[in-house]
C-alpha cells in the first residue's frame, strides 16, 4: 500500500468528512462545544472573523438604508401562537422561561422559583415581536418602507447539534422590513437574496445558486422564500442564506396596517432574511483542505503571519525587531498582519499557521534579515508557491498576492460546484445517480417531476430535499440533494 | 404668575426629574418600552449612538490586546452555586429556563413541555462560565496573560425598571482577563477602570470621578471594584462602569490553575469589567436639557442634520439636489450628516432635530440656496449661536464647531459635578446637609466615618449609598449620595 502524505487533520476529507470538520474546527481554534447542551463557544479567532464578516455585510445593508435596532430576548408565548404555520414550523423546540427567581432547597441545592404567570421563549426568530413593534410604529404610508435589522443571538431547542453548522443557540443578523405594496416587497426579498449572493460571493469566496425555495422548504407563514444554495466538498448542500416575502401574512397577524395615499386603511407587506454563524461553518467545508482552514483573504482574521525562525545563532531580539518592522509597514498598508512571537517551536508555529488557514505565511530567519528580504507561501497552494524576496518586493504585490488567492479560492470552489450539478432527464435517471454511493453533488430536473410520489419516495430512500428552483432557470428546474 | 417659556419636554426636569427623563427618551425616540416585562425595544436612533459607542470602545480594548469571542447566553445552576458570594450578589433574580419544547394543551393553548434535567438561568452576568472556558484554556505561563471580552445582551430579573437605567434585559461588553500574578490582575483593573473614564469622558462628554468601592458595596467575589461615578443633573449618582480585581476566588471556584516558570502549579488571578447601556441614560441625564438631548459630536449618530425649508414658492427639487450636495460634501469630510426630506412640515423636523440632540442643524431657504448660503444653529446653545454663511465658510469650520460643542459640554457637565460635591467635616454636617431638601449633590467625608452606626443611620434615613473612596484622595475619604 502506498503511503500517503501526512496532513495536518485527521482524518482526512475522504476518510470521514464529518469528523474532519470537527478536527478543522477544533485544530484551527475557532470554536468549540459547550458545558451547555447544544450551545458553542466561538473562540477568538473564529470571532475576529465573524466580527469581519458582521462588518462587511452591515455596511451593505446600511447603505440599502436598512437600520439596525435592538428587541427582546424573550417572546410572550401568545405572540407565537399568533402565526398559525409559525407555530407549526417554530415554536416547537425553543427554551422556554418559567421562573425568575433562585432559591435555596434547603439543602443548598438551588431550585426554580418565582413562577411566572405567563413563560416566554427565547426567540428562536423575531418576527412575532418586531412585528408587534411595526403596528405601532408604522401609522401612514410616510413611514413606509421600514427597514429594520438586529444582529443577536437566537435560540433553537436542535437535538443533534455541530459547531457552527447547527446549534442550539446561533448568532445571526435577521433583517425585517415593511413595505406599502406587494410589488415592492418581492423586489425587496429579491434584492436581500441577491445581497447575500453577493456577500458571499465576493467576500467569503463561496460560490452559490440564487433560487426559490420550494413550497414544502418554505419557512413557516411565508409567500416565497429566496436562498443562496453553496455546496460543500462532499458534495452536500448548504442553505447560506434565505429571504422571505412574507406577504401580507405577518401583518394580518401582526395587526401592521398603515394609512394609504387613497386615505384608506392597509395592510403592510413584510419580508424578512438573515444569515448566521452557520456560514462559518461553509466556508469550513468548502475552502478546508486537509491540512485544515484556509481563510478568504478578504475576512480573514490574519491575512498575513510573519514567524520569525529562531535558531542556536539567532540575535532573537534584532530579529524580532526586524519582523515588528515588517508588520508595521504591512499594517500601514491596511493589511491585518500577526507576528508570531511566542515562545514556542517553528514548526508549531508554521502548523498552527497552516491549521489557521492564514493566507499568506512569512519566514524569517537570520539570513533573510542580513538579506532583507522575506520568504512568502501562499496557504491555497503550499510549498510550491513559496518565494524569497526583498521586503520592498513583497510590500510591493502583497495586495495583489491577497486578493489573487481570494480570486483563486473562489474561482476553484465555483468549478467544482459546477462540475457536480448533474442534469437529469427523468425521475430514473435522478434514481441511478443517488443510487450510486460514488455519486455526489446535486441532480436537476424539470420541476414538473417535482412533488409526484416517485420523486418524493426517492427523495425519502436517499434523505434527499428539494434545494430551490434555480433564478436562473426561471422556476421550471430544480435542484435536488443532501443537505447541512 | 410669570409665563414659563415653551419647552418642547413636559414636565421639565426642575418639575419632575424621573418623567422628564422619559419623555427625553420617548421624544428622542431612542428606546420604549416592550411586552416583554422589564425589557426594552432600542430603537434605530438610540442604537445607531450604541453602535458608535461599542465602536470606539472596542477600538481600545483591542489596542490593549483583548480578543472578542462569545460564550453561551444559558449557564448551568452548578455553575452560578459555584461561588457562595457570587451567587447571594447575582443568582436571586434571573430568568430560568426549565423546559425544552412548546406543545398544545390540547384547547390550542401553548403550554411548556420537555421538562429540562437540570434548568439554566440566562447569564446576569459570565464569570462563571468564561472561568470554566479559562481554567481549560490556560494551562502554562505561556498562556497568559489572557484577555477576552463579549459584547452581549444579560439579564436580571429587576423590579422596577427604568429605559436604560434598568431594565431586565440589556446590553453591555463584559471583559474577564487572566493572570499570573496578584500584580497584574490589580494594574488591569485600574487599566480597565482608567480605560472607562477616558472612554467617558472624551467621548461621551461625561465627567466622573475615579474611585474604590467601599467593601460593601464590591461586586459579589471581588477583592476590589473600581468604579467610574458619574452625576446627573438632579444631583444623584450613576455608577458608569465597574472593573472587579477578583483576585484568586474565581479562578479557585473555577480551577484555573497554570503551570509557572518554577515549574509549579498556580492559581490564575482575574478580572472582570462592565459598561453597558445603561451609559446612554446616564448623558441623557447629565447632557439634556428642557427641549430634550443633547448629543455628544463624537458619539452623535447624526452630527449634524439639513433641514431644507420649503416655502409656497419654493423650488423644491431645486432646494433637495443643493441640500444633497452640501450633505454629500460633509460626507466626505467624515461627518454624519443627515438630510430631512420627509414630507413634514418644517416646525416638526426642527423640533425633531433638537429634542434628538442633533449638535448642529442646518437650515436652507430658497434664500439661502440662492446666496449660496445657508443658517447653522448649535443644539447646546440655541438661537443665540444662529449663524449664516458662504458653504466654503461653513465646510471650513463644521469640525471645529463639533469639537467645541464636545468640549463646551464635557465643561459644562464638569463645573456642575464640582459645584455639587461638598467637603464635609462631620456625621452631622453631612445629616444637616441632606436633611434640606433643596441640597443634592454627593457629599465627600472622611473615612473613618464610614461603616460607624451613625453613618450607617444618615445612609437609610436619606437612601443614600457610598458611591466611592476616589483614588484622588488615596483611599481616605468617600462619597455618599443617592444613585441610579
Amino acid at each position: 500500500m502506498a503511503k500517503k502524505a501526512r496532513t495536518a487533520i485527521t482524518p482526512t476529507r475522504e476518510d470521514d468528512f464529518p469528523l474532519w470538520f470537527q478536527q478543522v474546527v477544533k485544530e484551527a481554534d475557532m470554536a468549540e462545544n459547550s458545558p451547555v447542551r447544544g450551545c458553542m463557544i466561538i473562540k477568538p479567532y473564529g470571532y475576529a472573523l465573524w466580527e469581519n464578516m458582521q462588518g462587511i455585510f452591515d455596511g451593505m445593508i446600511k447603505a440599502l438604508d436598512v437600520q439596525n435596532a435592538y428587541f427582546p430576548l424573550l417572546i410572550p408565548l401568545d405572540f407565537i401562537a399568533k402565526e398559525a404555520a409559525h407555530i407549526d414550523g417554530f415554536a416547537k423546540e425553543c427554551a422556554v422561561v418559567t421562573h425568575h427567581r433562585l432559591e435555596d432547597d434547603g439543602t443548598g441545592k438551588l431550585i426554580p422559583a418565582g413562577k411566572l404567570e405567563e413563560p416566554y421563549v427565547i426567540r428562536p426568530t423575531s418576527e412575532t415581536i418586531i412585528g408587534d413593534s411595526m403596528a405601532r410604529w408604522v401609522q401612514s404610508y410616510r413611514d413606509l418602507p421600514l427597514k429594520l435589522n438586529q444582529w443577536c443571538n437566537v435560540m433553537r431547542w436542535e437535538m443533534r447539534t455541530r459547531l457552527f453548522l447547527r446549534t442550539s443557540e446561533f448568532l445571526w443578523q435577521e433583517g425585517h422590513n415593511c413595505f406599502a405594496t406587494k410589488q415592492e416587497a418581492r423586489d425587496d426579498a429579491l434584492l436581500m437574496q441577491e445581497s447575500y449572493r453577493k456577500f458571499v460571493e465576493d467576500y467569503l469566496a463561496l460560490p452559490v445558486i440564487t433560487g426559490e425555495k420550494t413550497t414544502d422548504e418554505r419557512f413557516p407563514g411565508a409567500d416565497a422564500t429566496f436562498t443562496i444554495e453553496a455546496m460543500m466538498q462532499d458534495g452536500k448542500a448548504l442553505q447560506a442564506g434565505t429571504s422571505h416575502d412574507l406577504g401580507q401574512n405577518f401583518s394580518k397577524s401582526s395587526e401592521i396596517k398603515f394609512q394609504g395615499r387613497d386615505g384608506e386603511e392597509h395592510y403592510a407587506y413584510t419580508t424578512s432574511w438573515g444569515i448566521s454563524t452557520r456560514l462559518i461553518g461553509g466556508m469550513i467545508m468548502v475552502h478546508g483542505d486537509d491540512d485544515g482552514m484556509i481563510m478568504p483573504p478578504r475576512v480573514a482574521p490574519q491575512q498575513v503571519t510573519i514567524i520569525p525562525i529562531v535558531k542556536g545563532d539567532t540575535d532573537e531580539a534584532a530579529l524580532f525587531a526586524y519582523v515588528d518592522g515588517i508588520a508595521a509597514q504591512l499594517r500601514a498598508q491596511g493589511i491585518r498582519v500577526h507576528a508570531d512571537k511566542r515562545e514556542e517551536t517553528t514548526p508549531n508555529k508554521m502548523w498552527g499557521c497552516i491549521k489557521k488557514g492564514v493566507p499568506l505565511r512569512i519566514e524569517i530567519g537570520g539570513r533573510e534579515m542580513e538579506a532583507g528580504e522575506l520568504t512568502h507561501v501562499r496557504r491555497d497552494i503550499g510549498r510550491d508557491s513559496k518565494e524569497t524576496c526583498s521586503i520592498d518586493a513583497f510590500l510591493g504585490q502583497v495586495e495583489a498576492l491577497l486578493e489573487d488567492i481570494q480570486t483563486s479560492m473562489y474561482t476553484k470552489a465555483k468549478a467544482f460546484m459546477d462540475a457536480n450539478i448533474h442534469d437529469k432527464a427523468s425521475l430514473d435517471d435522478m434514481r441511478s445517480f443517488f443510487a450510486n454511493e460514488e455519486n455526489t453533488g446535486f441532480c436537476k430536473i424539470d420541476m414538473k417531476f417535482w412533488g409526484s410520489d416517485e420523486f418524493n419516495a426517492i427523495c425519502d430512500e436517499f434523505s434527499l430535499t428539494p434545494r430551490c428552483m434555480p433564478l436562473a432557470d426561471g422556476g421550471k428546474t430544480v435542484l435536488v440533494g443532501k443537505a447541512y
